[in-house]
């Protein structure tokens, strides 16, 4: 959230108990070094909040959307009506129907009004975060070079990994993933 | 649609390919003599529309709302987040997800804003005419002994095709059913 | 459970082990000053003792059911073949199938008799307590404007949290609410 | 329904329209030689025809109770809650969700009060005739002789669309069914 | 597990894992004073050893099978393969797929060959034990009049906790099971 | 498929049976006046030939990836391994499962690799056009203006619908549409 | 079925409906002249019969087997209890639930007793066939290279139509597609 | 891992997250002596890695490949698209669905390209192990004793259970179990 630079993302949760789980979306947009803002507004508690927070996004230059909701998850639709801007739906968890119901709300929008949806939880928010600055990226060859470099290291960390799993072996890679887990 | 009469329930499809599946509320509405108002506004398509179609209702006299809609089924809940009203929801079967969708767009509001789910498809809309006239009848006692007698009704259906199955005979009685069915 | 008002609400549940997830909607009633009763009744172990529920309720001028059950989840649908009055279903979350099950019972009524079906779990538990409200709002001016006044607390809340979290950054309110959850 | 013999297996549909699902079961009940009733009677819009269809089956010598139903499917466990006699169970299979609905509602009853579910649909209702008849079987030596030349009978069925096939080659048997199809 | 009296239900599970999900059915033969046996025999490790416990089962007097099993859950139906006595299938509640497989492998039997699916987990397996006797009850009147008093007791238990829950209130009611679960 | 101007967006089908089916995505790319290629290439069957279309693509200008696949529905996926652009997943029905099978396949996608999914089917087709058509705009004011234009018009279709309905009525507009449908 | 040459592969159904859905496995093997059995026998209406259509097979050389079943489709996991050859289980689609009760039934086979489950329907069985080849070629190099053939074929498929697409464009293909069906 | 032995089986995880849940592949190769390799590689993260760990382990002598992955799990259908040697898919079971999604990924290959699909998680793991072997073995008599000796100690293991059982009795069985688990 740099204050100081013009936003280029607009974040928005239908509810501050999604906040944990869209923070990779963020953390990601802190590494490709993308402004953004990140808002609490619920399409159903607050539209009229909705309303105005899009357009205030719009206004400090957001050219794209990652809205987080659970349950019916209306957010993320209710967001695309309000925009021809691409918008990033992330499915939350939920209780009963771990996440079954967010996905389906957030992927079956009916003909010309797309949102763009990403995994269930933590995974769909990291991938909102790298779905959204490929989006700008289209228009932006230093972050598509950025994005080029976060691929080779999503790469180079997979084969260290294999690497390491190689020189330790199986039972001593997981008797250290067990001891990583209790520190 | 009785022009002539101040309306007390004000229908909502998401699209005019949900009219003919809604249709069994506007009956059983008529059935009650209560009049309504339907209209085609979509949530994602027509957002604005939907507000005033939402605003014109309750200036018209209207109590309840009963919203169809399908796949991502936002409408009864952007409709809920408008008015204070109760709303009624009918989840719309679809080609893929066979309504499971629309059901789980519908039943899971987030707490405070709730939508009343009936079943998928024409039985649910025969269902939200009914539970309309259930809610109107709390403060209508002449409303409630139609009610009544609407349950007789179909209690009584119910015996009279049973008195019919014990005087033909199981093997008849489906033979009949094929036969109805062909003409 | 007021003892000393006219009761307008009936809470139902199938075994007291769902007390601890329908208290949302007494609380929400009592938010309201809504009177209500509250009882065990199974439908499949006391099918009696619901019916007597059922008709003491009516009596004591009960005017909307809110029924919570689990798996089969029959109470909601035979309390709703009972009597004409709104009948609410809160489907419980249950081991197995995580409510999928009792959703299905609860919005799957076959045509002709209604049940509202709510969300499952407390979410759907607070919003049957709302829903309850707002029937009974059709025909109460007074309450209609306390339910006005709980939609602009619930969008104040979520707004005041926005404000927090403009304030506090995303880190520093994730850091908080896992401070409260700690305690 | 053979009138003059006294019933030992009462088939109960939820409506009329599950007669045709629910024929193999009295089918396999008229090879047997086992009388039973059949009723139209429906948990939800009938509950007092229920009781009574119950009470008339127990009086009439009903050791059984075969109950269909779709959707929510509520009548096999009201069913079970009016008697001690075993009740079997057949998911009807609906049009939305295929019969999981209606499949959930009757395999999910609560502790104490259970009703044997059997397939969805009309291999469900051949099941649920076979079953009764093994149920009476446990103190029938007769019926469970004719039980096992049944199964003696499927099991040469089977052997003989084997002994077919090996004779006529896959292609020529294929050819054979699809011109049975088109008769 | 009463080894002196001649048995009349034979348990079986598929890995010693579900005995104590399918005690509860143990301990309801127990309270109806019904002899069984139990044994652990996988239908796919096993499938010799579940052969000889259906032959000796039968011999030693069973009269009605009791199968758990969980995700493929072939168990019943292997046992239901190879007698024409009745056969309650209870589905295990697995790790991934929360009971549903085992659920629609117990149901789906095909065509001639039933098995009575009961609820997953606990709940079913006591469900199991209550159907047993309601198959063993047909022939036998002291059975029946067990089976009625336990109905009744399960009816009282539900009625004295809504007693409970009357004199205590809800909150009440609620803090003291919370502190039962701490114990 | 306009062969003389460079190509924005880049169309691949897994097979050719889901032509049909993403045709909607071309015809909206068509109404935009935006270039595009389409081929048929599949992940399992031409892994190489989906690696060089890919490449092409990218050479002859492609900014994102429209891609339709059903079942397991790993080319999104696969091409989004190969490229940082932008790409947008459609999940094809299939007969089985739904399209349940392919949605899960194409928005469940790990950490670091984003896919867009969106509907099911020809709805998502559609959608995927307008998604396409929203990445471009956001540095195409052109096109961002004939997006608006894109919406205005959806709202104007719903709209005329409305009116229409309003001077038809419910009965002879259902009339209407059935007489459409025979033509 | 060459009766003349040692067979390989033995292929059984649960059922002669299944025939028709399990051919394509069959001409793939005839494809790559690969001996055959077929036979029809039920795990649980002919036990038996599965037993000694296993023991031929293996008689008779199989070293493969191909078990096709639906619903709770018991036959792959009893056929993988007879013998440690591979078991290749094809789950058949059902109405009811759509092939997801066979294909978690034939999927979800406990630890120790594997089954190498493949899609549902035809192009299950189409895999099937190409499985059986592939566990064949293992150990036979002249059939390695044609499953290198069919692969390229495969490939070249897809190409060719990649190929006609481009030179008709896609409306036209289309049109061919929809002709095509309509011979 | 034994380094000095020609591999005959390639096991490649998609994430160094799934080595604890393969872990009893592995260790069930060990059991027949069977020398695997091991890796970490990524469907979408590795593309390139995935191509030449397959390519090295077929160099290397695999004859076999376990692929395990969770969510859209493209990995084992990846690794079958590069080699006509069979490939086993172990569905990784995850946070959100449960592992349906990797097993609808894993089973639903479209036709020619076949994954051999297992159980979700560890049981599948296990599996995999196993049906590797029964692969290898139809090329090795000596294996195929092996297989034959692991299931006579799985039956056994089994039937030694059951023999504790009848000598304690269910209750002390139980008992012990959960001091086992207390340990």
């Amino acid at each position: 959230m740099n204050k100081n630079k013009k936003i280029e993302v607009a974040i928005i949760v239908g509810s501050d108990s999604d906040l944990a789980s869209i923070a990779p979306a963020a953390k990601v947009l802190d590494g490709f070094e993308i402004a953004y803002s990140i808002n609490v507004a619920s399409a159903h508690r607050t539209p009229v909040k909705v309303k105005s927070v899009v357009s205030k996004a719009r206004k400090d230059g957001a050219k794209v959307f990652i809205c987080a909701a659970g349950m019916a998850a209306a957010l993320p639709g209710v967001v695309a009506a309000e925009t021809v801007l691409p918008v990033i739906g992330v499915p939350m968890e939920g209780k009963a129907l771990a996440g079954m119901d967010a996905l389906f709300s957030i992927a079956q929008m009916p003909p010309g009004i797309p949102v763009a949806a990403v995994a269930i939880g933590k995974a769909g928010a990291q991938n909102a975060g790298v779905l959204a600055a490929q989006i700008l990226a289209v228009a932006d060859a230093a972050l598509k070079n950025k994005l080029d470099n976060y691929r080779k290291k999503l790469a180079q960390s997979v084969s260290e990994k294999d690497t390491k799993l190689q020189s330790m072996g199986l039972d001593k890679y997981i008797e250290m993933q067990k001891e990583n887990t209790r520190k």
